[in-house]
């Protein structure tokens, strides 16, 4: 019982918000469904219920009080980018099934695993590197956390056993915060890096491939350095240092001998995939469907099998709870009520000097991610009206508009559904949603302040 | 490779049909999608892959050919009665977690359990009673399917360990049988039923609560009593007397003591989803919300908790495959080529005597099912254009009406995905796809001669 008290009282406030007089700007439904959206959020943030219990809870209510309807309830479990995250999950078992992961794993160890801080740097730098040529960094964790997983087990660092700690976490963690940076520093590295550039062009302001990397590269170059010893500090693996993990995995490598049949299956297989996720935009080609062919592929290879299947309950898990936030966030949307906000904040804004608002801007901004579960839906709805306040304001266009799009990118962690990258790993079980609003917080607030001053000043000074 | 081979034939052959010519009345997009679509049905009823593969490959091969919009190959994850069984399916466990489940199987053990069959038929007859409170056999397979389920598991009777031919794959496949006949005896208690008799009363033919439960009164009770021993034949559960359970049972019922606090949750929960459930209609509930609320606080409860979710990728299995089959059928519907073929074979039957057209009618409606991945969709796409073709033929309405709409019911059981109900049973891993194709089919055959013989001439007696 004493478990449910904080429960109880959630649910009382709940209801006590629930009938707050609010803004005649708001319907009703736009009302009770944010004081719905935002008690699930708190009684996560609290660990008074898991993002599981508290997302279903949250459907219930909303359905039954008519804050939502069914068809848009439910819409999020139709979108196929989430299909992407429960396939691309699952071929992930494959992967390390196969054999190709533990092999892949023990090359990056031989190489950089003397150390758990060398393993983190390393991840992160690869997908630096890939990132220009993936359009989605949902497909960009696909392709990353089954090595991330990888290199895990073979550390001996399991989920099942209750070792997620001793180094699983924290390279997981590592290469989530790792992708807010990848999709930042390259204007094709997110899906809707593209369509800001766009809207920016509406306000006069014209940012090219060249001066998007130019902007990033600076604060971008910092935070990679700081990250992963961020992480080491607040998040830190209980495995630190294992000068012997290079010698140990070249023997492993001996021991496993030549390439197997299922290693060049699945790299065939994977690599096919990749390089269609990669060309999908130019295709015309559907990611998922593209997903769907390997996993299907995999499975009457017999690399991932009906038995593996019947263990992925958690990827079941991760599609339930995600949907159902994304569903939510969207009507948040199409309600009106994200507009609202950003029209509210504007007013109570204006009259600042244009440093100021600026700085207040970007700061709401990364702050109203914990509203949003997606990071396309969040530039969609703000990014323009954020822009024309800013620059009403007296703030340079380019300035403006750069660090909201990078913002767009950077504070994807700060919640676990803040981006569909994240939920991947948090999929994995090595990652607790809970962890990821403490400590995807913590590297929120580093990306904030790096690239708010001295990213700031390096925009001023190339432009 | 000896595996592949027929898996390359079967592609071949589809490579094959693709190209053949088919009529002008069907678009190429409609052509396409149903050689996909027939040729994974054909993979799964001849062995040659899992319902999950296939239904992958489908999904994969119908969006890279354009066969299929991602809106409308996506659309099935979405629809709220898929997951209305992904959570009854979760719920299933909490009634079996908390001990309810087994107290009430050793309560229907004590009763009827001196035999398999003496199961089979309380069950069943269970399920005729119950069923007019329900308006949906969806919500009744989520009523039963747990009770099946415990009585499953206290047989010792198991998925996990190669036991589920011993007593629980027999059972599950009579329960499944048994909606069939439950959704068909009562106008209340499938939810396409009434919407079927409102089109009816189009053509002229009335058709009332009374006359419908009348007219199927005589052919559902025979086979109340054939459908058992026919599964008990073919299907036979490998436990046939146990003289002994119920002694056994009321000895297990002792030692289990009195209720349990998880019992009295459990049991509380569940009634006041059943209740929920048969008032949904009147009230305008979601039947959905009222899964998840219903789950959410067996979650809350830690009835069923994170990691008893870890192992339910089955559920997640199903769901995937049933979404996919189910997006695929309905597109068959939106692109026409249902009502072509509706239009072909009234075409082709033109000029028979009724009697004749009668059967051939009824027949065919019967087969068209294995195209169909909801009662309703086939109901809603065919029931009308059968009923035109006949009366014009001269068949007496109210008697093709019946038939038909008794036929949506007594054909559930033909494939896996003829019924969401049956979804649920499959789930559950006692019963395989492959032996829903041919077992189920056995049913259906049964089921459909009963029907045409007695039940035709019953009908015509009464009316």
């Amino acid at each position: 019982m004493k478990k449910h008290l904080p429960l109880l009282l959630l649910f009382l406030s709940a209801v006590f918000t629930w009938f707050i007089p609010h803004s005649e700007q708001l319907t009703p439904e736009a009302w009770h469904l944010f004081v719905i959206f935002i008690f699930s959020v708190i009684a996560v943030i609290l660990n008074i219920l898991p993002i599981i219990t508290a997302s279903l809870f949250a459907l219930a209510f909303s359905l039954l009080t008519n804050a939502l309807t069914p068809k848009a309830a439910f819409a999020g479990f139709g979108e196929d980018f989430i299909l992407l995250i429960v396939m691309a999950f699952l071929i992930a078992r494959g992967v390390i099934k196969s054999g190709l992961g533990k092999r892949i794993a023990f090359l990056i160890i031989e190489r950089f695993g003397k150390t758990s801080l060398g393993l983190a740097y390393s991840l992160i730098a690869a997908d630096l590197l890939i990132a220009p040529a993936f359009p989605s960094n949902t497909a960009r964790s696909g392709v990353l956390f089954p090595l991330v997983n990888s290199l895990a087990h073979d550390s001996d660092s399991k989920v099942a056993d209750g070792t997620r700690k001793k180094l699983g976490a924290y390279l997981m963690m590592s290469s989530m915060a790792g992708l807010t940076l990848s999709s930042a520093l390259w204007l094709s590295a997110m899906a809707a890096n593209p369509v800001g550039v766009a809207i920016a062009k509406e306000f006069g302001v014209v940012i090219s491939y060249g001066s998007w990397f130019l902007g990033a590269i600076m604060p971008i170059s910092i935070l990679f350095i700081l990250i992963p010893l961020l992480l080491y500090k607040i998040y830190p693996p209980q495995i630190k240092a294992t000068p012997d993990a290079p010698a140990i995995a070249r023997e492993a490598l001996n021991k496993m001998g030549r390439v197997g049949k299922n290693e060049w299956i699945m790299g065939f297989i994977f690599l096919s995939m990749v390089s269609l996720w990669a060309l999908s935009g130019a295709l015309g080609i559907n990611k998922t469907a593209v997903a769907a062919l390997g996993l299907a592929l995999l499975m009457a290879a017999d690399i991932f099998t009906i038995e593996d299947m019947k263990h992925e309950g958690l990827a079941l898990e991760t599609f339930v709870w995600f949907a159902i936030l994304y569903s939510m966030s969207i009507q948040l949307g199409e309600l009106g009520f994200m507009s609202y906000l950003g029209g509210a904040i504007s007013h109570a804004i204006g009259g600042l000097s244009w440093q100021s608002t600026y700085l207040l801007l970007v700061l709401l901004y990364v702050l109203i991610h914990y509203f949003f579960v997606s990071q396309s839906a969040h530039m969609l709805a703000l990014f323009g009206l954020f822009l024309e306040v800013g620059i009403h304001a007296g703030v340079p266009g380019e300035l403006l508009a750069l660090m909201l799009l990078f913002a767009t990118n950077f504070n994807a962690i700060i919640t676990p559904q803040g981006s569909s990258a994240n939920v991947i790993y948090i999929g994995s079980g090595y990652i607790t949603p809970l962890e990821v609003y403490r400590i995807g917080g913590a590297v929120t607030l580093l990306n904030t302040f790096v690239f708010l001053s001295i990213g700031t000043f390096w925009v001023l000074f190339l432009f």
